[in-house]
């Protein structure tokens, strides 16, 4: 196994979960900069003492699985290679969560590999199980998208959503190893941020999610950077097509969410450091009796199960393993 | 000049503002608690040194004006026995901020001194300037309702708002000095949390001075504390009556606060940051063609225009001084 | 196991690295307050399903080991009572951490089990490994001490300590789940604090462990809060015996620490990131040419290392279990 | 009255206080990047509407003053340039706080006007008021010799330092407006980081000022930085020449601080957030009677009273005012 791209944060985060993970074996961590530096200098938490290698796809014996962390049109051509190779992709850019490539195209430009967009299978792992078991690759969602739909995949599949706005905050960490205003502490500490108003390029891909599941409508996404490091929650305020008693709404999560190792229902909101470090996805519905709205909060880590934990979580399912193996 | 309730969070600031102010003489900090004790003691960085006294409701000579920083329910009986005396009040609690008796109640409690409802103006200055002037009992505002309405008032008076979901997110500093688990910082830290689902009472607030501006609705209110220490933000999400169009989304701002000193119109997404420590309230509107929607952000220090110098702000204008004097 | 005092950070931590052990079975979480309320409704977090329950000294069929952790004075009735219904302890509190009774009273007031403290061993890992092994009573070292000695056991072994400064800082958990003015994050944040000047309780106690190294002095402590929540560093300022070279302090300190598993020589300085939430301990030593002094800095988490997993190093270690055991 | 330098952290604040200052005109503020941009655009919550421009040394008419915040070596020759067109400076850079040409070319490289020493005085207004009063260059302090030199010239006057530990902890915004791990907020957050250890260049300045004092020795210091953004504590361990005793040393202190304006002798150890955007230098000094140290901490806002409020205070010297006016 390897992971390339992994001196950005979701990277090196998905180095760290399969280095300590019980039944893979990471072999090689690639990465497009710092060639030649240990990642466990770069991330000294990690504990991870393997070198930053450039990717050699003559040198891929034995590797039958790759976690990508490149940036969107980056990702794609690196997917395309390790296919090639009979390697098995996690991929967590944005290059192949969406179905529809006019989309895609119209939010990040041409697709550098749309041969591939049909093989792909949406990584979401409580919506997608079955196909990421068997796919060749899974496209991670983005963390936004993963809070999103967990909190409003019941409603949708129910047919119960008839608007919905999603108001989403996130740590810092959630920007990425990016130096400059928006993750300087003197700048990022103490404030509260608005950013991307009217036009997150997470929205298509939550639309896309709940129109297969039913729903189709145009969703309001807006995201706020606050400053804490690891942490994401997505408030959802949902107009139902009808009214709903909280003892149904309370069935519709209990029924939708049994067994589910990583989803918990909460009896009361969710706080993110309950998740933090964590697989787990946590979530809160009321049904506002003054508003009649519904209201679902989710919290997750955004790059665990945002992003690298969620990785992994699929990665197992991959290769026949429990879905909680090395994520307890 | 008086601040009774001067060891919380927000009468201690009215101290602090008033002890500098170039006008006004403060000449006596109150207490329920810390009798003796300094107030730059307590508060160290806003160096007030006034001894923490009890209230003699037979020793206001000369006084001419206070700011009553008490819980709901025990502000109104002070704020009565003051104004008995002749004394003019800034009252920072919910006690006379809803014009309806039974809307209190609903929410409060019994009203201890429901016959002085008649008596009292909403103090958000930007919208009732000219009663606050001769007002004798000013209720200040709460902190959501100020950065909501500021937000909001300019669609409400256009007929513009069908539905609004606002979803506010403050600093900790908005609990008060209250030590328990929601300010401790190894709780509070790291952390995002919603809290009063569905049952905010600053909605009504809300809800009476929108309808007074023309728009009836039930307004959904949803907060949350987020790991700084002062600071606001209100993300409105209006489902506007009609289309409107960016241009004339931007030019009815324009005009709803041309010479407002503290109102702000922004050309990007504020961050509360901006408004640190100042009286300013920073408005950010979009539209957003792809839902339809009107998005509205409002950013403040809860503490400040939120809270104490607003206070400030209107005793200004009681007074009959510039409404900057000690703010700018 | 068991733990008693699970309501506290330092107590939680440990039931939380008791339950997710491989080979410790946590069989009762015990409480003096929030009797009947679930531990992970408490910390949700950790995730511990288990109610919180009186002691009841009847029912210990089966228990070979607790952690306690009380405040002093109240631990040491606890451990007494549990040693004489056969359970080995390790004990988090301070009172059977000094040899000296008279020592203890100075700083404690009168010990209510002075007739224990012989059977005590003090629970540095690192130093004490073999006695503890065996013990009934592992008094398990304060956080400080921890840091402390570690990075300054190699330097007192060789007689190489005139005199010292240690200035340590420390995160808002080490006041523990205490609500005032010390951890209200309005308060706490963008603060820097020292406490306990001239006196910290943790004195003696690295004294007498110095001491026993070889190393007679009095040691300025001098502790600090810093607006973070779990990391800790002492920051040690030596005055040699002698002049020391660079190549012979590295040697000293590889020397010492070869082979432990939880003690990195870092090549720059350690940042408590770097250690947070494991059972690492991260030093650096520095000769400075400039002054003569050495310096050695030693980075942990004060609720890990600092106190909890060091706890379960020391169960490990009592149940022949290898060291690392449970926190890899 | 101009700013060269304007866009930096220090920069910007003296910008801002400048530009509120009952006496002074900030006619213009100077970048070297950012050019037209406006500096409340840069900064928001400075709100300074002055266009950024390239300095113009022929359109300086009128203009008496500048304050120069560029970094070292690049900061000389434009002192020297506005120094030619009868322009007075407080620098806050390196080049001019030593008076040995030698130290200064060991710390920094070859000085590039050298010529110009002779003419600067050290800024560090308590302790040479009366030379910077009519002093063509002020050459301003930097802020761990501002906290430590107050904590410390009482001592060194009287003789009493034998030995000094300085240990300094400070917030990000010490580390300026630069974009990498140090102050990136996922990186810099919950951490405390020792920097420069055993050669921070402030030691020479704090050294040649302590001779000049009376006290020749080699002095420890030794920087961390702690996740705040704007504080600065010097936590000073002093070996004494002599014993001391507790009301000896008050006396000392009162005596040396007696009538200053921004020098405050606190009861209690000082929290950074005490002396938060204000001028203050807070000092609390002990003796220690266990280790017979001295210890003297010293709180200060690191981009104020450390940078650019202490500009102000020696302009308001240079200019005839009271040292008070505009930062009280």
């Amino acid at each position: 196994m390897i992971v390339a791209g992994a001196t950005g944060f979701a990277g090196a985060l998905a180095a760290y979960l399969l280095w300590r993970h019980p039944d893979f074996e990471l072999v090689s961590v690639i990465g497009r900069s710092e060639e030649g530096r240990r990642l466990d200098d770069l991330y000294p938490r990690y504990r991870v003492p393997l070198p930053i290698e450039r990717l050699d796809l003559d040198r891929l014996d034995g590797v039958d699985a790759a976690v990508v962390a490149y940036p969107h049109a980056a990702a794609a051509p690196t997917v395309g290679a390790l296919l090639e190779r009979g390697v098995r992709i996690v991929d967590l850019s944005a290059d192949f969560r969406l179905r529809s490539q006019a989309t895609y195209e119209r939010w990040y430009g041409e697709h550098p590999r749309a041969d591939l967009l049909a093989e792909a299978v949406y990584g979401l792992t409580e919506l997608h199980r079955e196909k990421i078991a068997g796919a060749a690759i899974v496209a991670n969602p983005g963390c936004y998208p993963t809070a999103s739909l967990l909190a409003l995949a019941p409603l949708a599949r129910a047919g119960l959503i008839a608007d919905v706005v999603i108001d989403a905050k996130q740590g810092i960490s959630g920007a990425g190893r990016a130096f400059d205003e928006t993750t300087h502490l003197s700048m990022a500490g103490e404030n509260i941020l608005p950013y991307k108003v009217a036009a997150h390029r997470h929205t298509p891909e939550i639309e896309e999610q709940l129109a297969l599941l039913g729903a189709e409508l145009a969703v309001q996404l807006q995201t706020h950077l606050v400053p804490l490091d690891q942490g994401e929650l997505a408030s959802c305020y949902v107009t139902p097509t009808r009214v709903i008693a909280a003892t149904e709404l309370a069935e519709l999560f209990a029924d939708a969410y049994a067994g589910e190792p990583f989803v918990e229902l909460a009896d009361e909101p969710p706080g993110v450091r309950e998740v933090r470090e964590t697989n787990f996805c946590r979530i809160f519905a009321a049904a506002d009796a003054h508003t009649g709205k519904v209201l679902v909060f989710s919290a997750i880590d955004n790059l665990w199960k945002g992003t690298s934990s969620q990785a992994v979580q699929n990665l197992n399912l991959m290769f026949g393993l429990p879905e909680t193996r090395g994520l307890a």
